[in-house]
């Protein structure tokens, strides 16, 4: 028993010596937050300890496929054998301890038959027993238990990782927990991608929301319009291949990650224009000169769209496309003498515009097989629009107000207000994030069920490839714990040590992350 | 004459059309602001432009020396020529043209002996014209001029690249022109650090001040007292041996960067505590228990700081020495009953203990033949203090009370206040530090001559590996304009689309920089 109470006593001392700052006194040595050990990340929803320890010795185990299998299984018992590998290498230790029992089998029971892809609706729930259960009715559960269960164990300074015989049942909170990434204003590289959608992975993230296109760029090579991608990338190599785009969903999938594209129109087109200048409205009058959004008078507008959407079709496999349609400013179309001809002709007026964009274009996406999202403004500003079921808003601003709105209307909607990953502090600006509450507004709790996740969004204006994983880890892990633990149990303060373990192990699996805490190993 | 006028014309556009915002208007596609071409950073004492351009080929040219020659020189001409072949690579690029004429040989003209150390009072003016001479009385002149003359290269579409046959008599505004490294509070690899200093030179900074230790941590791996980073480093692989000091200090001379190190005493002194308590304060009273500054009543303490510094001095030769003396509080020391016994039978009070230190420590330190620096606490709460002859004070906070204090009793100062990088605000922030003036107090002519630079600061707090260079560049280059280039020249409205440009140019050269100026290509 002796190393047992070694090993808890260390415990105990770690959780009682967080902080190496004396209360307005001198520093002590050492990490200012000393991380917690094997805590997870995000919070689970239950969680029983226990003070029976093990060791694991990271290369004499095996992980049991005991039930039901599948290759999105065993691609991920293979990938989560290396992170164990990883971990025994990581940058935080225990002391070592040798006589605890050492575990070699790890059970995965998969009860039902794998799906092939990830949806709004997956099971994420499953069952984890530290020395070695991890059980799901889904393979979606059994991803995020074999993250929980490799997040127990914890390096050894003898190379053995230390675990134990504590109980998880696990489910999350809200089911959409989305990042999205404007690979537009600047372009970031399929290899970079892959890393967010690891990291996402990490943190039990489960929507990689693709904001292709926009104003300055169109770096998607179409094959329908390759022309679009000629004439609207910033240059040839910046862009992004079909292979490349099947490559970014089959790596996500496999990591029970969905991808959402969003290929934003009618406004934040410039790019298309490049190309295409006859489907974009010419503007006149005060704006004379200028090229406004997508033109809705002419028929060609939507044979192009039709044509561009059906080929994105086949490469996005989700049930969900983002239309976008946000910051739609209706002066071009209004001073445009051909589409004030049109009006006028068909008995319209300005009014009628966005309608007559947004009704045409989302029939022809709904009649592809595709449900949408769209940014809040699409249902704000055009409240008659009769949207096809299942339409979910993003709302990213005044989200008391519209959140209020949309879900009284019973909308669906997901938080991106606050979760704008460009907007920097100094410091330890996560806790900000972190206490960013979606259901923060009036409303009935038929609304607060409307309130199905929420969204952190990387706008690249100030993000290039050298500091997109820095800044979004361990930023956006905030927000996953938001979004997937209950909301009683989250605190800042009791946060902090667990997310300083976190982010040493993100680093340890080779996530770019910046420091969460101040000084310290990580 | 017929591309001529094309490239011209081409040159006159990009001037003109800079920024594809239009006033309260509709975006037009491509990066926020476009990058000029072929525009020198810092900008040049003084620069004669003419309408002569002329073409090399990447894979087709010759650096000669033609005068003096010596090992730094060539290292530097096979650098800049790999630099070359990088920049034809580059994310920028004009139209092509074909019919200019060919350079091959570019002249080094370096007309005194090599020093082989950079030093504060180093030469590094020279002359450059854009078709092939590079001119210099010193070696250092000759380093800057080689950065000039490749920076005047610009990648043409053709895989050539594209220059002029401008003159630029250069020099730098101030003699000092540093960056700090906080190695400290976050580990950071020998790796990122030889790219800090790669990227310093591409922006002729001068001086890398290498803050090695503070309470947190002491990761240099001393022969002496090996014991120092055993108990003090925050792990034992996260440190930097002998061999590591030693090829950073050989990197930065090969570049013309000094390197001045920092093992800051008495206070920021808790690492050290680690294995040598006996060299630290034990605090009574409020601070019972805890551990304050160096002892300053022991001889131990200073026959320890004088067999460390005496080793310390055999891996950096720079003439300067930090010692650090910032923040010390004497509050511990007052509260020790041995420290209060001393002051007792050496007739002595609690207002000469900094002195007791202070004099003692800053002789000896002068015997090994350093001079000094010190931040500005141990100038500014120190007034009796004797400090050696040319010792700089380094100023952080209060700048314009702190600068006039100082220089008018006739020190050196060097300004920090507003350059510490780890400040973060969302967008542009180079325009803020850009706009920090050293010489912004109230003083005589005379002691504005005692500002002899400035320093960007990186403490370490928010920074780790993965974000150390992207946190860096291009910020820094804006301290460095600031630093180098004529005073009445600096405009954050003309530097903007020139940084654009170098900062495309650091990127294409390997380093990981953040975006400038919002959406874009780099």
């Amino acid at each position: 028993m002796r190393n047992f109470y070694s090993i808890f006593s260390f415990l105990i001392f770690i959780t009682e010596f967080k902080i190496s700052q004396s209360d307005g006194g001198y520093l002590t040595f050492g990490p200012q937050f000393r991380a917690t050990v094997g805590e997870v990340w995000p919070k689970p929803y239950r969680q029983v300890k226990s003070d029976k320890f093990y060791a694991v010795n990271s290369s004499d185990f095996q992980f049991v496929a005991v039930n039901k299998n599948c290759a999105l299984l065993r691609a991920a018992l293979t990938r989560y054998s290396k992170i164990i590998a990883a971990t025994a290498n990581g940058n935080f230790s225990t002391p070592a301890t040798t006589n605890f029992a050492i575990i070699r089998k790890f059970r995965v029971n998969l009860t039902q038959s794998c799906e092939s892809l990830p949806h709004l609706d997956m099971d994420e729930s499953y069952y984890v027993r530290g020395d070695g259960v991890v059980r799901a009715d889904s393979i979606w559960g059994i991803l995020r238990g074999l993250e929980t269960f490799v997040q127990l164990l914890v390096p050894m300074s003898n190379g053995l990782l230390l675990t134990r015989r504590t109980e998880i049942y696990d489910q999350p909170r809200f089911k959409y927990r989305g990042l999205m990434l404007d690979s537009a204003r600047h372009f970031v590289s399929k290899a970079k991608i892959l890393q967010l959608i690891e990291g996402m992975a990490y943190n039990k993230l489960n929507v990689f929301h693709w904001h292709m296109t926009d104003d300055s760029a169109f770096p998607y090579v179409s094959s329908v319009f390759p022309e679009l991608s000629a004439k609207g990338a910033y240059r040839p190599e910046l862009t992004y291949s079909k292979a490349d785009v099947l490559e970014v969903v089959k790596f996500a999938r496999m990591r029970g990650v969905r991808v959402v594209p969003e290929f934003d129109t009618p406004a934040h087109t410039a790019s298309w224009g490049a190309s295409h200048p006859e489907i974009m409205t010419k503007c006149a009058g005060k704006f004379e000169g200028q090229i406004g959004p997508l033109n809705p008078t002419k028929e060609s507008t939507f044979d192009f769209l039709y044509k561009l959407f059906s080929e994105i079709k086949t490469l996005f496999p989700d049930k969900y496309l983002h239309l976008g349609v946000d910051e739609v400013d209706s002066a071009c179309w209004e001073s445009n003498a051909d589409i004030q001809d049109y009006l006028k002709a068909h008995g319209l007026d300005n009014g009628d515009l966005p309608y007559r964009y947004l009704e045409r274009y989302s029939a022809n996406i709904s009649a592809m097989g595709w449900l949408q999202m769209v940014w809040q403004e699409a249902m704000i500003e055009n409240s008659y629009m009769e949207w096809p079921k299942g339409t979910i808003a993003q709302v990213w601003f005044d989200y008391k107000k519209t959140m209020a709105t949309l879900t009284k209307k019973g909308h669906d909607v997901i938080m991106s207000d606050g979760w704008y990953l460009y907007v920097l502090d100094t410091g330890a600006d996560w806790e900000k994030l972190y206490n960013v509450e979606p259901t923060d507004f009036n409303g009935s709790k038929a609304q607060m069920a409307h309130v199905i996740g929420g969204e952190a969004c990387l706008w690249s204006e100030w993000i290039n490839e050298h500091n997109v994983l820095s800044t979004t880890f361990p930023r956006v892990s905030a927000i996953a714990e938001r979004l997937w633990s209950p909301v009683e149990e989250l605190s800042v303060d009791e946060a902090r040590l667990r997310l300083e373990e976190h982010n040493c192990r993100l680093m340890a699996r080779g996530i770019e992350a910046r420091p969460a805490n101040g000084f310290g190993l990580c």
